[in-house]
Parts: C-alpha cells; sequence; structure tokens
C-alpha cells in the first residue's frame, strides 16, 4: 500500500483518468493497494477474471476497471474505463507528482566536491558523496548518498543516482537517467593476452556514454571500452545485475532482463528485447526488434526482428519444436539401439 | 584456521559436544582448522574415507570422530561422537558466542541519523551510516559502516546489516536476519510499457517485505513490489548475486543458491531448493519442496515435492534420460540421414 | 579517445615501439583513439581488414599497421610493425606510466584508521575509508573512496582498491592486485544444515586468500572457506559479478569471464578458461587449460587441457555434433511418430 499525503476525492480522480463514474457518493482516497490489503481509503484496479473474486471482498475505497467487470462489482464505486491498469498507472504518476516533497536543493556538507565541478543549476548532492576535478552536474540532477564519481563525469539535467553508485573517470551520463544503488559504470574492460606465461593487461582507456532517458538496475556493471566508448542508447532500460562489456553499442528503447550479460564488442539495435540470464558472445550483432528467451546463449549474430530462444539461440519456433521432439528421445534412443542389436522394433 | 582468544580443554570440549573421549591428556587448544594446517593447539574432524591420510599426518591436538574411524586413529586424542562434522560445527558455534566480544553498543559520530529515527533498544551503528527519517530499529540491531537506509524502514531486533548496504524507503526486515555486504533491497521493480515509441516507466510503489532469521548474500538484489510486497518468507537463504524480481512471494525456509534469478511475481513455496545460476519466468508457481538442479529455466509452474532439472526445467530423471540418449544422437543422426537417401542401414 | 597530457613525436614513439617508420614530417601526437573519431593528433592501429576502410577515411595523424596493410595505406603516416595491435597497446601502456600524475600519498582526514593499522610504506587512502583493527598495507597501495576492510586483513605492496570495495576480516590479498568497485570479499560462505524444520546456519570461520597479480571485475563476489581458505591464485583474472563459493580453489593465471559461478569446493587448476556464464557445481577439479565454452554447467569434474562446452558440459565437438544433430531432430521425431503408427516412413 503507498499512501499519499495529499488527498483525492473520487471525482478529482475521475477528472484525472477520465472514464464513467458509477457511484454517486464523492469519498477521499489517500492510497493505491492490492486487493487484499485495501482499506477505505485503497484505490484499485480490476481487469483479470482470477483476481476479480479478491477485489469483490476487497474493502477499497475506489475500483478502476472496464465495462466487462462492472457489471460484476454492483454498487461498488467505481470508475470504468477502457484499459483499468494503464489508468491506475497514469493516476499513480499523477499522483506522486503531486505529493513530492519540494526537492531541496542541498549539498550535504560531508560531501567531498572538487572546487573544478561545474554544476548548471540546482542539484541535490546527498552526504559523503565524493565528486573529483572537473566533473559537469547539470540542472536539477540528484546524486544520493555514499557516491563516488571520479573526474571528468558529466552528467545530464534531471539524472538521479541513487546512493551508492560508483561512476569512473570520464563517464558521460545524458538526461533523465535512473542509476540504481550498487551501479558501477566505467570499470576496466576484460582484456588480457597471454604473455611469458602470465595475463598481461591490455590498458583499458576509452569511456563509457549512457544516453538520455536510460535506467539501470541495481548491482549492474558496465564497462568502459579499450578505445572509443561503450554505449547504451537512448531511452535503454537494464534490469538489475546485468554485465555490458567493453565496447559493447546498443541502439535505443532495448529492453535487457536481469543479469544479462553481455561480451565485448557486441552491438545491439533498437527495441530489442534481451529476457532474464541471456548472453551474448562478443563482436556479433543482434537486429533491432529481435527478441531473445531467457537464459538464451547468443552466439552468433542475430537477423532483425525475429523471436529466438535456446543455447545457441535460434529461431524461437524451431527450438520449441526440437524441445518437444527431445521429450521422446529417451523412447527414439531405445529403438535406435534394438536396431543396432537386429532386433525387430516397428 | 581460525584462533580463538579462549582457550578450551578436550574436557571441556567433550562436556560441550558430548561424546567419549579417548585420550588421558587435557589439553589446552586454541583453534579449528582443516587437517593440512593444524597445530597442537587445533581441533579437526574426520569422517571421509578420502580425507583420512591427511588427518592421520597432521599436528591437530584433537580429533572429533565417529567410532568407524576411532580405530584408525590411535594414539591420537580423539572423541568419538555419531556425527562428527555436525558435533564440531556445533562447537564451532559455541565458541565464536564464549568468543565473541562483548557487543559495543556504540553510534559512531559520523553516522548521520535522523532525529525522528526510533530505537528499541542497544543498537550498534558503524561510521558513515545514514538512517533517514521515521525508521524503526529493533534491539541489538547493527548497522554496519557506511550502510544506506532510507526513510520509513523497519529493522526488527538481532538483526545485522553487513557494511555497505542499501535499502530503500519502506522496506521492513524482520528479526535476525542477516544481509551481507552489497545488497540493495527495494529498488524499483522493472516495469515499462511501450507508448509512442518509448519505454514508459511503470510506478513502483510497493514495498519488500523480509521476514524473521533470513540471511541474504552478498551483491544479491530485492526489488520492491509494483503494488503490494515483494515477500521473502521467515528462514529464507539467499546466496550471492541473487535476483528477486518485482511482487515475488517466496515462502518459508527455502534455499536460493548463488546467481539466482525469478522474474516478476514468481510464487515459491517452503523448502525450495534453487540451485545456482537457476532462473524462474514470471507469474508461476513453484511448489514447496521443489528441488531444481543448476542453470534450470523454469519457464512453467513446478508442483510440490519434485525434482526438477534443465531449460525448460521439467522431471530431473526424464532430463537425465534426454540428456544420455542426446549423446547418441549423432549416430541416430547419421542413421537418419542415410535413409532420407535410401541407403540401407541397419 | 583518450588524450595525454603530454604529448609524443611519431619519432619517439618509434623509438617506443620499434618498427619501420614511413613517413617522413615530425608531428606531435596526444591522444589514442578509434579509427572513426581520430583528429590530426590521434594514433590509430590498422590490421583487420573490416576496418581499412574506416582507417583510410579517418584523420588520425598515425597509424600502427603492418606489411600487408601498409601499401594501402600510402601518403599516410605510419609505422610498420609485426603486431600492430600489440604494439599499439604496449605504447598506449607507457605512455599512461609516462603520463600518470604522481601518486599522492595522502590519508584522507575524513578516513577513520585503526591505530594498530601498520603501514609498509607510502600509501594512499581516500576519503571515508575504514580499516578496523590489526591490518597490515603494504607499500604503494591505494585505496579508493568508501572501501571498508575488517580487522586483521592484509594488503600486499602496489596493490590497489577502487572505491567501494568491501573486505571482511581476516582476508588476505597478495601484492600487485586491481580490485574494482564494488567487490565484496570474505562473505560467510553459503552453508546451512535443516535442522527442527530450519536452516541452521553452518559457521563460516575460514579465509580468503587472494594471491599476487590477481584482478577482480567490479561487483564479484568471493566467498570465505567454512575452514581453511578459498584461494585465488597468481595472476588470476576475474571479470565482474562472478561467484567464488566457499573453500574454492583455483589455481595460477586461469582466466573466470562476467557472471561465472563456482559453487562450494571446486578445485580450478592453471590457466583455465570459463567463458561468461558458466557454472560449476562444487566439490569438482577443473584441469588445467582446460576451456569451457559460454554458459556451459559444469556437473563433474573435467580432465586437463581440453574445450568443453553445454549443460552438463562435455567435450565440445561432441556437444557441436549434437547441436547439429538437435536441428533435425523434429525432422526425426516425425519419421519416428509414423512407425510407431505403422506408417510406411522411408
Amino acid at each position: 500500500m503507498k499512501v499519499f499525503k495529499q488527498k483525492l476525492s473520487s471525482a478529482e480522480i475521475s477528472a484525472i483518468i477520465g472514464g464513467e463514474k458509477q457511484e454517486p457518493s464523492d469519498i477521499l482516497l489517500n492510497n493505491v493497494s492490492e486487493a487484499q490489503e485495501a482499506n477505505e481509503s485503497s484505490i484499485i484496479f480490476c481487469e483479470q477474471e482470477r483476481l476479480l473474486e479478491e477485489v469483490q471482498a476487497s474493502r477499497a475505497g475506489l475500483i478502476i476497471t472496464n465495462q466487462t467487470f462492472a457489471k460484476r462489482l454492483a454498487n461498488r464505486p467505481i470508475i470504468i474505463v477502457d484499459k483499468p491498469y494503464f489508468s491506475f498507472m497514469s493516476l499513480v504518476s499523477y499522483w506522486l507528482k503531486l505529493d513530492a516533497d519540494e526537492q531541496e536543493y542541498t549539498i550535504d556538507p560531508s560531501a567531498k566536491i572538487h572546487p573544478s565541478v561545474s554544476f548548471a543549476g540546482k542539484v541535490s548532492i546527498g552526504a559523503n558523496v565524493i565528486i573529483k576535478a572537473n566533473c559537469q552536474i547539470g540542472d536539477n540532477v540528484v546524486i544520493g548518498e555514499n557516491c563516488y564519481i571520479d573526474k571528468e563525469v558529466s552528467i545530464g539535467a534531471n539524472s538521479r543516482l541513487y546512493p551508492n553508485v560508483t561512476i569512473y573517470e570520464r563517464v558521460h551520463i545524458g538526461k533523465e537517467c535512473i542509476i540504481h544503488s550498487g551501479v558501477v559504470i566505467g570499470a576496466d574492460g576484460f582484456g588480457f593476452v597471454l604473455m611469458d606465461n602470465r595475463q598481461q593487461k591490455i590498458p583499458q582507456v576509452g569511456t563509457v556514454e549512457i544516453h538520455d532517458y536510460v535506467e539501470i538496475g541495481a548491482n549492474s556493471t558496465i564497462d568502459r571500452a579499450t578505445l572509443g566508448a561503450t554505449v547504451i542508447g537512448e531511452g535503454c532500460k537494464l534490469d538489475n545485475l546485468v554485465q555490458i562489456g567493453h565496447n559493447c553499442v546498443i541502439g535505443k528503447h532495448s529492453i535487457l532482463c536481469a543479469q544479462v550479460g553481455l561480451a565485448g564488442s557486441t552491438i545491439v539495435g533498437d527495441y530489442v528485447y534481451l529476457a532474464g540470464q541471456v548472453g551474448a558472445a562478443g563482436h556479433i550483432t543482434i537486429g533491432s526488434r529481435a527478441m531473445v528467451g531467457a537464459q538464451s546463449g547468443i552466439a552468433a549474430s542475430l537477423p532483425e526482428g525475429g523471436k529466438y530462444f535456446g543455447t545457441p539461440a535460434i529461431d524461437a519456433n524451431q527450438m520449441k519444436r526440437q524441445i518437444i521432439a527431445q521429450k521422446s528421445l529417451p523412447d527414439m534412443y531405445r529403438i535406435y539401439r534394438k536396431k543396432l542389436k537386429g532386433e525387430k522394433c516397428d
């Protein structure tokens, strides 16, 4: 349950999200919740058959639903819309902004900021933050507690770093980005060459460019390039514990789910979807709008727009047929063995 | 080798763990170790044939063993018990408590604690810790250095956060929990909807509930729910680098090994065992006492109590038969190809 | 593009890396870059056909290449060597050292260092660092901001911890090691025993030994041993988000790519190569110079020197044959089903 400080009446809510209001009383609501935990001041939504019973039994003060379910929620205060979940979430976004504390633009006195750092406007810098020489921090940037930002880093306007993020030197972060706690951006790419029976380090002198509107999940790691830049394109969303190797270049608006790993120099197109725990080999290209199923291992380049699955990843339908056939493999194998022995088998 | 400050005599040890003492001399011991590194003051244990030689050659001052091995450790100071490893580890636990420095209940002066934070008893707060408004900290809680705890978090009695843990707002942690370094609890769930060709963020306004007796390994991440709560049930143990998506609900006493990842809204029962690198799809249910082999990909709900393996995960025995049959697949394929060409093949 | 403060002439560069200089003019250069981003002061290299066009079109002031490509770079300032990439990277390493700011040997006043900590020489300790009792810090060690080092840890000469590293008590780190941000070394091994229907914690009283010349990538975790030590051998290189379970022992100069996970008590030989997302079961041995393909699941011990792939990992060539045969499995299965029905099928 998310309780907001400001209350909204059902009339106000109806004005915000549109839809048809079916209950005359105009009560005040102060929270959004799931059906089970709802109280008289809660707003919930209903659009799934399997959750209807819970909704009917809930104490929620207002239910956002659609025409299909409206009849089955007789005598309940409801607002009828086309897409209940979507309208509900739009309301939440609206309410969060309405309710937000006015951002305090303070720099905590314990922060250690090099005098050469430039601020393009008002910023919020938390306790124990360290910002090294020649960084450029945009307007309305929020840098959470315990973050470390090495020299010559730039962070665009309205970006937010949650506490405990580490940014190595010369990394560029665009505007409107969200970086969650524990993320490390710009650590050395993983490059070694065996010489005289030792792994000699290849210097990693490139950088990382995070474009605008990117969100990066907790404890993910994005390595700096050997030369040039590792690039995360505009609007990409990375989940937790994702690993991006050096010199990868990811296009726009792609989704990388949790624990995905890209080896070095992998090129990823726009609107690509990589499900959880997918791995990709280095020096390959994943075409735009490709969708790759969970745990797949991408061993070679994938064309645009297809669906892929498996290790090595192939066309998803083909892989599904293999998986179905595999279930009969032990029986097929038994017949095969009989044949080898010369027995009659069919 | 773990050296304790307080020494114990073999008589005292025998009194602590029970068992039959077979050596008259009553020497003082001060450490537990592996056989190879043992010295005259070491206690080791012996219950495996493959390690017997090392034990015989060791300089250990006392060996905890069972009847089977007792004869083969003639002239050595031994204590005979039913379960040597278990008794040995019970001794270690006992000794650790005996030896523990009296917990210093201090709040480091560098900690930044909001005046509204409530403490239910004595606590230990390390250097550079930040605790925001309205948090409730239980009795005997230890919060390690550099931890960040956002507003309205509660932490139950006797829980311990190792250094460098990040807790986002409104997370609840039960009593007797252990949270290792680098863990991030309560970061935003991974929810986006493509609208106008951009990934629009779905607000994540739920929370996380960690119940009592939970241990969470280093650098694991547990996301907050979209609505409601992501729940880790009583007594669950999570290893390192584990990812729990938003709205997952895990039952009691389940084990999640390292690098396991659960997508959103996955339901896990009680006493479930997920081996290393297992992934689970979202919106499925894993039945209580299910055991799932390493690297398995759980694509659909699994019934209670079975053993499962593979991607997609199926009955483990069936998967083993498939794996055996697969080894002959290249030969089967050769015959298949000959057949297609019309050659005689058997 | 990596810009250096000190400029080098092409004559100086030729003197550093050897090779044949083919352009009379002796211009001053100040950066290394990729071909596309190069300017008149850039050095680039060329040894791949597929990148030749980019190199020809680039504005680079100097190109390091070999005899094969020299002819196709007429009228460009070039230096001809046997191994362009290697020579280029040697130059970068040289230049980085030449250009390095003189290391400032300062201990930030905000660092909290127990009076019993010993320093073997000059060290650099960043802001907010915490070092507990009885640690031993070698000569020329650099400890980045926000690191936490628990009691009785030793760190060898010339080792570097990037910001935000956590080291638990009694861990030993050798000389010339590089530990990237977010790494956690020495957290409790993952050991529990089910007793009275609860997961009882097995105390983890061993330690971790990181030998000399080891590099550990961002957010990796290395657990302490139950007894004895978890060992990372000399010269090993671990990428990001790698998990090493308790009591693992890794030999010398092995490479573990990103997101690799080793369960407890796994023994890894020398010069082993584990590609990304490989998992290994516990209590097995991976022979020296074994190479294991990405995402493989090592379920049993592997002999020395082979190439392995798959889950469970087997000889890589055998696995490749299986993968090829699998593509025809749906067709084989169709014929098999016809046979079962008694239809003529070949």
